[in-house]
């Protein structure tokens, strides 16, 4: 049923989707659109897609699935740009980081009586830099693909058999997939990713301070300070969005942190620091 | 001039310096000795060591060289056994994880006229569990090994060559050395050692309250969230005499990571959130 896909962003997630897809026998064309004519040229060159679009909205008009892959607002921008121009039997997902407010647009533009079907997607996968060049048709091998679907919405047969076909792509390229509410998948990954984010982020940002200015002493760490602080090299653009669109749930488990880190500072040597290791080890025990 | 080194605890460390001392060509005899037998008899199975003391006291006795590698206070104890038959042509070494309470020890008991040798030592290596069977031949490799030598110790011409031979023997393992003040050995590792484990425990053990009961939640996280988390695993063993005996300088970096983490909570939709991740960025860059 599929002839065309089109990627709309073709940075690492956008230009993975494309080369796991081929990796995991899709046959039919997929289109390509990057901001940045560069990161397109790299995309079509390492294969990812098989032709570089100068217009998303045209290539998005002319495909059966629309995969939307650039940041969260840039997303409802084009989630905006293309609900007048598609039809009832074209699908459009996204592959965001926060899913309420995509949820609300998708509710608002997509999913009634005569507009395109959209499903908001959530790869749990990414590096902690962008760009095309760094994709990989192995980035969703082993990782979660959470969907967060409207219940109430209202679609052709041809959308819902779009849908099924894209999950099942997804479960070819290697990921398991999880659905939830919108909200729920925002608190949940508030704690299981942006709260190791800003972690790494405060972690690396204080060792800057400390130990920056002394090279000689920066390689001391091993490898637990790499791992502890490679997430430092997340840039701000990645991340701007979902400070913006998830800051009532990161605040409260950055608060969280807060606390518990006290606790382990005023515990050091109370029995009480032995009960915070045994809980941090059950975590890590399955 | 080396006949034979004992190694005083053959856990994941021990068994790592006999096997680390093999693969770099160390021809002449190793004797290990454990406090639990089963980690002892592991180490030997392995090849880390070529033979197994019952008595730490008679087994470093019989050695130009003696590596401690047990926890802190436990160090300690063996340091105080082993002054009154260590004689001024023996050299006593440790890998212990806080390095000022183990300086104070080496100028009371050792260095002095008439007295054995003591270079206090902290290799930048481990893994998040202990144990002979973890041992690792590469465990040192690429690592800083700290030593935090006393420049008023007294010593014998042979326990000076020694030393040498210590320092070049961590140099064939694969690791470089850097000297400093047992003080600043102490803040800089509640930087860059430390704190991180600290935090990886108190991540861990909130996600264990907030996700640990949700299994099938638990997989959500992908790679970043394993990564900050594998320190989680530390047990509390390996962790409570460096707690302990390193409070004051751990306590100050704990306070402030949870300042930095309230100031990136206070400015989730701020221009200073940007500041944050540019000089988390920095600090990755080299």
């Amino acid at each position: 049923m599929i002839e065309r896909i089109s990627i709309l962003g073709t940075g690492l997630l956008g230009a993975s989707v494309g080369l796991a897809l081929r990796a995991a026998g899709f046959k039919d064309e997929i289109t390509g659109w990057n901001r940045s004519a560069e990161g397109g040229e790299t995309a079509l060159k390492m294969g990812a897609i098989d032709s570089l679009a100068a217009d998303p909205v045209a290539a998005a008009r002319a495909s059966q699935i629309v995969v939307i892959a650039v940041p969260i607002y840039a997303t409802i921008d084009l989630m905006e740009r293309l609900a007048p121009v598609l039809g009832p039997d074209q699908l459009a997902t996204d592959v965001g980081s926060t899913k309420r407010i995509i949820a609300e647009a998708a509710a608002r533009l997509y999913n009634t009586e005569g507009k395109a079907a959209f499903l908001p997607g959530h790869p749990m996968a990414g590096k902690e830099r962008g760009g095309a060049d760094l994709g990989d048709a192995d980035l969703f091998r082993g990782a979660v693909w959470i969907f967060t679907d409207d219940a109430r919405a209202v679609r052709s047969a041809a959308a819902t058999e779009l849908i099924q076909e894209w999950r099942e792509w997804v479960v070819a390229v290697g990921s398991r997939i999880r659905d939830l509410d919108p909200a729920r998948h925002d608190e949940l990954v508030a704690w299981v990713s942006h709260l190791p984010q800003f972690t790494a982020t405060a972690l690396s940002a204080i060792l800057e301070e400390e130990v920056g200015a002394a090279p000689e002493l920066k390689d001391v760490g091993g490898r637990a300070l790499r791992e502890m602080t490679r997430l430092g090299s997340s840039p701000f653009s990645m991340w701007r969005d979902i400070a913006h669109t998830n800051t009532e749930a990161v605040e409260k488990t950055l608060l969280a942190l807060e606390q518990r880190l006290a606790l382990i500072r005023e515990n050091l040597r109370t029995p009480e620091l032995r009960n915070q290791f045994e809980q941090a080890n059950k975590f890590r025990r399955e």
